[in-house]
């Protein structure tokens, strides 16, 4: 038996295999240990790695006994240091990636039922051998898990259709921070019999329960999806063709994406085969814009080329191509989706996930980009994102002369001030899709005001009163 | 002053015209102190109608500091007894009717925050003057509020496209039980800080906080509504119809509503002016579709008939008629609407108003439908619904030649539990879009987890220890 009694007891729940510790100096648990974007390296007590939901119930009231707390993880690609453990080498790590069975799968229904640990893609590839659409897409989904997009209600690309992962959720089977198990797995459309515990246990960063399996809604497949870029004179012009889009294509429009010249210049510096399309070097903006159809790709061709005809007689566009296969199509988002990776290679840079009422964001841009400039001299913006959910990210790049590592040092908590202050007076929010983790607890209460944060509390003291459940995390302890 | 001394403090704080008494015997206060299906006569201590937020925290605090307790209440359409006082005399009525005012609308984002007290055909009629949609339809609209609405989470008919009236709120702003205010009145479409604060307070019936103004989301007016009214051969196929509509017809559909033949015989028998088109006689159910498109009413006509020709090859449905005007669609869903109010032109009946997984309806309908005519030969079942939604009002009406009223004294309540079990053993909701309230409150302990209840209840004591709001409805008070 292990020397320490939590552990010899996670063992007996888990199996050997499966409880994983620093006893041997040579194990390596960075990977449970240390964040996405090695920003914070943690230091478990040890990583469990459950097969059950009644496995995982075990280990959180063994912790509980124990007054040891409880840091979940799926795929362990969060933005927020979120996920992992704090460097006191105190907490365990429960990774729920052994959990990762379709457990029941209802084409008339629309919905599955599917386990924490499951891979988003292989997901979206389960649904596609049925017929049907996961309509969940985003950067990481070729290793995250549908846990971890729920426990942060993750956005991504097809938000302005489908909504965040909360809207695909029918239900959920979380384990309480007492270890007891709410079964609350429907696949429901309308359920009026009490408070929306489902809406609760989302976006809860792993703070109030432990989410376990849920019900997702499906859509159909649509027959054909056609992908636009258009060239756009002023971010005016692409909210005003955002409502064109919505109102003449309507929930055909699946996605909205604007980048701005500066970010799409760093991937045809760092990025050139990628072959960006003429138009991109002579408009301030580029809009991508997608559209999916259920009747048949040339009646795509048709609605998609008719509103854009009607967007550069309205002086909206100035000029835009449409893919011609699906080949070019991906190319397209192939482009939009290296801005991050292009921005690295540029060089370190700060980082904002906000977001906007839509109507807002001409003047936030506007007014944010002026005070940055006036600032700091020479700054560089890389400004892109899901503009059809008012959702940018406004990233800061250091002046190109700078030292970016000094610049972050010395200028990162004013920038970041100096952003959010302005997200605030325009009614906005500082986390739109990543979260509030680690990385923005603290930072939370300038932006939040005193009767959320002590409703926040109050729920967070009722569902764990002692704080088992990755405490510190969205809510600094009080 | 008033002798009482709250009734003083809120005469202070609303004014004297606006807190209403039993001080004259003459006074009627019923339309408070009644339910809406007179099931319930309630009594008052005072009616108060304040017309601001901070008057609504007033009262709040007022009362909490006279330990009495608080009932809010819309336009009372509520079905389940929620928004009405007890008979004890010793409940304050908190009116939101007064809060009648659309603060902001932002068409550029697709928004209007509107108050509490908002009549919600007024809002559909403010958001149409835009050019937009709020898409959210009821019986009650003439007269029920968007607080109401957003207390209760209403259903409809819409809610196929465009989601429960939660799904229709961005933003929330709620008086506490201890009388503080939370401006949760966003825009946004994501806004990842912290715990959803918004959908708890959606659908709690009062009983966590008194919402007072809403951001609601909007959408674009359609260029082409169009209605046809389908003949099913049997409930197994109406689910494959559904399918094949939202696989063909994708979000075009906007409504999917079923009838079955006894439902629309009672429309027949008692309103026959209302002229069922024939093929109602000939068939067990009948299918209702809407289809609301952005194209054009030709485009729209060409989506629907190709998909209920598809329909009929494949012997999914038997006959169809689609309807050649607007005012023909608004008969055929006066048909539909007209069904509650025949069934009550009837006799009593037992009302029930349940979801299942579309998939397990036709099973659930078979299997009860037969367990209730084994247990009371003769019964009759007015069966419709919101198919789509896997939403159903399976009614039941006394034998043709019972004493209704007996009937319903003496087997109301096995009924339901016939009824409720059977929902249960398919993993459905015994209340699907009218809620808890006091009428089902008692009922609910059967059929919802013990650990779901005790979530509930820690929340309540969290955000209401003294159960100033709305005590004993959703929750019996333990």
């Amino acid at each position: 038996m292990h020397k320490h009694p939590l552990i010899a007891e996670l063992i007996t729940i888990a199996g050997q295999a499966h409880v994983l510790t620093h006893d041997d100096p040579a194990t390596d648990l960075s990977a449970w240990e240390n964040d996405w974007r090695k920003r914070h390296q943690g230091r478990a007590l040890a990583v469990v790695r459950p097969a059950s939901t009644a496995q995982v119930a075990a280990v959180v009231k063994a912790c509980a006994a124990h007054h040891t707390s409880v840091v979940a993880q799926g795929g362990n690609t969060g933005l927020v240091v979120g996920s992992v453990p704090d460097n006191t080498g105190q907490q365990v790590v429960l990774s729920l990636t052994r959990m990762n069975r379709v457990r029941f799968t209802d084409p008339a229904n629309l919905t599955m039922t599917v386990e924490a640990g499951c891979i988003l893609q292989s997901l979206q590839e389960h649904a596609a051998r049925h017929g049907l659409l996961l309509p969940l897409s985003l950067a990481a989904e070729g290793s995250c898990t549908i846990g971890g997009n729920l426990a942060t209600n993750a956005g991504g690309t097809q938000v302005l259709r489908y909504g965040n992962t909360r809207d695909l959720c029918l239900g959920l089977e979380v384990v309480t921070a007492q270890g007891e198990v709410w079964d609350g797995l429907t696949g429901l459309r309308k359920d009026n019999t009490g408070y929306d515990l489902r809406h609760l246990f989302i976006g809860s960063e792993g703070t109030l329960g432990v989410i376990t399996a849920a019900t997702l809604k499906l859509a159909p497949q649509p027959a054909a999806t056609l992908t636009a870029l258009a060239a756009v004179p002023d971010m005016a012009s692409a909210v005003q063709l955002l409502q064109l889009a919505q109102t003449q294509l309507a929930s055909t429009l699946t996605g909205f994406e604007v980048m701005g010249r500066f970010a799409l210049s760093l991937v045809h510096r760092h990025y050139a085969h990628l072959h960006l399309p003429d138009l991109w070097a002579t408009t301030p903006w580029c809009v991508l814009l997608e559209i999916s159809d259920a009747e048949s790709e040339s009646h795509a061709r048709t609605m998609l080329e008719t509103a854009l005809g009607n967007a550069l007689e309205a002086g909206l566009i100035t000029d835009a191509v449409v893919a011609d296969s699906l080949a070019q199509a991906a190319a397209l988002w192939h482009i939009r989706e290296s801005i991050p990776l292009a921005q690295a290679q540029e060089g370190l840079n700060v980082k904002h996930d906000i977001s906007l009422p839509v109507s807002a964001i001409p003047a936030f841009v506007q007014e944010t980009d002026a005070l940055l400039a006036d600032h700091y001299p020479g700054i560089r913006l890389v400004n892109f994102g899901h503009l059809g959910d008012g959702n940018l990210h406004y990233n800061v790049q250091a002046p190109a002369d700078a030292d970016a590592a000094a610049f972050l040092r010395d200028a990162e908590h004013a920038v970041n001030t100096l952003v959010f202050d302005n997200v605030q007076r325009f009614g906005g929010s500082i986390s739109a899709e990543h979260g509030v983790g680690s990385l923005k607890a603290a930072t939370l209460p300038r932006y939040k005001s005193a009767v959320a944060l002590d409703l926040m509390a109050r729920i967070k003291h009722a569902l764990d009163p002692a704080h088992t459940l990755n405490p510190g995390r969205m809510l600094v302890r009080r």
